[in-house]
């Protein structure tokens, strides 16, 4: 039996997008503006989902960023939010971003995450989540977003990780509706009867 | 600015493993034997946490198999269960691995997934999963398994996902307490000070 490999890559857009961009964001504002704009540039582009994430670090100098890539890779995975932190991870060279608490690094993301990346972002070392779109706006256009524990900020919370939602969320809302106008695929395998 | 690429590979032992096995796993014990054994090799062979996980599809073929590759790969993303979820969809071709509910995929996992597998289950396609080991054997050794909901079996089952437990625990927990016993390393980057 031959081994597969499997390759992570961005959208070529994203050099050019990369290249326009300055080193550091010193707003929060900002840094969600840049979120924002992965997740609007992905519904331009055809390059996925209309969610975008970027891991900045305290200085707000960006670190990777990410977006949804789950039908141009063939990959469930590939979320906004597990594609910022995995080439946040790769670009620091260790699998906790935060070095044992001793580093602080942001996770800002278009839209509040799914179940899947709520529960990748203990394990990422990441010490705040800033969300712009609510899981409900997500829904509303048809995504189903999993089922997170109720009180999932407080789980994040008592990890030492800070959580803000609401950062932006009529300019994160309008991409989601944007998606939702071109009839954008909605790629939920195992979507739920009852929601 | 460069952009990176993240490529996921299985370790070198996992050839030969691979070439000694049969193509069909007739039995659920087989199929959960092999992922217990896949966490046991795990851990001989160094290259990862104590688990391991695997994906048969209805006539019980293997299609995909994965471990814990996080501390060898730098990524906190690569746990058994997605390694196995990305094999399954880039040897299928296709994110949704049951292909819209048409075809039946089982997913094996010694230990019940924690709370980033959780989320990523329904995502991928597969129409049911089957536990060895519980999440609390996995923090009996001290494993964080993060926050699933309370009722997280009903929520994968409402989404037509069979949940079976504790297949073959006993043999599944002896390897979790043979790495206790070795002094794994234990990479949960943001543990609640609460647990």
């Amino acid at each position: 039996m031959c081994l597969p490999e499997i390759t992570i890559t961005l959208p070529l857009w994203v050099k050019s997008f990369l290249d326009a961009q300055p080193q550091i964001f010193p707003s929060q504002d900002e840094r969600m503006r840049l979120a924002i704009e992965l997740s609007s540039l992905n519904l331009k582009y055809a390059s996925g989902g209309p969610f975008g994430a970027a891991v900045f670090d305290e200085d707000g100098r960006l670190v990777a960023l990410g977006m949804n890539l789950v039908v141009s890779s063939g990959c469930s995975l590939l979320h906004a939010e597990t594609v910022a932190l995995a080439f946040a991870q790769k670009l620091l060279g260790r699998y906790d971003i935060g070095a044992g608490g001793t580093a602080q690094y942001e996770l800002y993301a278009s839209t509040e995450p799914c179940a899947m990346c709520f529960g990748a972002i203990p394990w990422s070392g990441v010490s705040a989540l800033i969300c712009g779109a609510r899981g409900e706006d997500a829904r509303a256009i048809g995504f189903d977003e999993g089922d997170k524990p109720v009180d999932w900020t407080a789980s994040l919370e008592k990890r030492g990780i800070r959580v803000e939602l609401d950062l932006l969320r009529p300019e994160a809302v309008a991409v989601l509706q944007n998606y939702a106008s071109s009839c954008g695929e909605l790629y939920n395998s195992r979507k739920s009867s009852m929601q």
